[in-house]
C-alpha cells in the first residue's frame, strides 16, 4: 500500500514546468497554501538546523517593487504567491543553541542529554564564515525542491527563479537587518491558458547521461 | 481533482526522517527505484541546465570504501541504494551548448531559434569560477530535495548526508577525472525496526517562526 503511486508521481513531475505566465485572477486556496507552507516548515535540512526563513509576499505594492528588482519578470506580480527563500547569514553557536532548546522542548528531554548532538552540530559553525553561509544557502535549495515538488503533487504551478537582485530584495524586505539574505525565490499559482511554455516538450538529458550505476 | 491530496502529502512529510539505521535485508524494488531515478532526471534546475550527475552505488566493495570516507556511518553500506549527487566543476560555455543541442533535438527546433535563450544561459557561466561552482552545487540540492520528497511520497526511507569527505569520494568514484565533484549524498531503503530515531518527535520551528507573511 503505497501512499502515492508511481504513475502519479512521474506524471506530475512531467506535468510541472517553470511557469512563465500565471493567470493573475486565480489564487491558491487556503487549504492548499497551508500544505505548501507545511512543505517549507517540514523540509529536511542538515542536522535539522533549519538555517532559513521564508518570506511570503502577497502585498501588491511590495510585489511591484520586487518585480523591479527581478528583471521585471511578470511572475513576481502575477502569481498567486511569492516565496523568498532566505538563508541565515553568519549562522553561529547561538543558532545551534536555539535548535537544541527547541529539541529539548519538543521532545521533552533535558539539555544535558543533547550535549553530544550539540557538539556535533557546533562543528558546522566552526568552519570559515564563507563556508557556513554557502552551507546555509544550500539548505534553502532543499526547501525549494520540497516546495516545488509539493506544488507539483497538488497540481499547482510554480516557477523557481534565480534572476533577481538579492541586495535589492534584502533591502525591500529588510532581510539584512534580520540576519538573513535572499538566495532564491519561487512564484506559485496557476498557469495562464496562453503560456506557450506549458506546451513545450520537457528537456532533460537521458537517464543514461545523468545516472551512472556503480554496480 | 487533485493528483495527491493534502493529507497524504503532510502525513508523508511528517513520516519521513533522516534514517539512521536501515534494514540491510530490504531492497528497493525495481519499479520504485525507476521512479526515484526519474525524480533525479526530472528535477528542476536553473535554466534547465542540469549541471549534475548522479552516481548510484550498489557495489558492496565500493560502498565499504565510501563508508570509510563517511565517518563509518552504517547507512552507507546498509541502505538499499546510495546516491552521490555530483555537481559539474567549471560549468562553461560548452555545457550550455550541450544543453542547447539537446533542446533543439528534443523539441525539433533549429539552433538559430534558441540563440536568445543560449545567450541568456551564457550569463550563468560568465561569472567568476567560484560563483559558478557554488551555483552548480546549489542545483544539486534541488535534486536532493526532489529525491527525498519522492521517496517520502512512495513510503520509502532515506537519509541525506553531508558528513563525508568529498575529496575521498571523488577519488574512489573517479569523479574529478570526469569534471564533477560530490556535494551531498543520500542513502535510501527501509528503516530497521529498531531504529530508535524513527520514534522521536520531529523537531521543527513553528510556522510563525520560519514563515513571515508580507501581506
Amino acid at each position: 500500500m503505497k501512499p502515492v503511486n508511481n504513475e502519479t508521481i512521474v506524471r506530475q513531475l512531467n506535468w510541472r514546468y517553470a511557469t512563465k505566465k500565471f493567470d493573475a485572477s486565480r489564487k491558491i486556496q487556503t487549504p492548499d497554501w497551508k500544505t505548501l507552507e507545511q512543505s517549507l516548515v517540514l523540509s529536511p535540512s542538515s542536522g535539522g538546523l533549519q538555517p532559513w526563513k521564508f518570506f511570503v509576499v502577497t502585498d501588491p505594492e511590495v510585489r511591484a517593487k520586487l518585480r523591479g528588482a527581478a528583471y521585471n519578470q511578470s511572475q513576481v506580480t502575477d502569481a498567486s504567491h511569492l516565496v523568498v527563500f532566505a538563508a541565515r547569514v553568519g549562522f553561529a553557536a547561538a543558532d545551534v543553541q536555539r535548535h537544541i532548546d527547541r529539541t529539548a522542548d519538543v521532545r521533552g528531554v533535558t539539555l544535558e542529554s543533547l550535549e553530544a548532538y550539540k557538539n556535533m552540530m557546533l562543528g558546522v559553525v566552526s568552519r570559515p564564515a564563507a563556508q557556513v553561509d554557502a552551507w546555509a544557502a544550500r539548505q534553502a535549495y532543499i526547501a525549494l525542491g520540497t516546495f516545488l515538488n509539493t506544488a507539483a503533487m497538488l497540481g499547482i504551478d510554480a516557477c523557481p527563479m534565480e534572476g533577481f537582485d538579492p541586495a535589492q530584495f534584502n533591502e525591500i524586505l529588510g532581510l539584512d537587518k534580520k540576519g538573513y539574505t535572499a538566495v532564491v525565490i519561487a512564484t506559485s499559482g496557476y498557469r495562464a491558458e496562453d503560456d506557450g511554455y506549458a506546451k513545450l516538450a520537457k528537456v532533460r538529458y537521458s537517464s543514461e547521461d545523468v545516472i551512472t550505476n556503480v554496480a
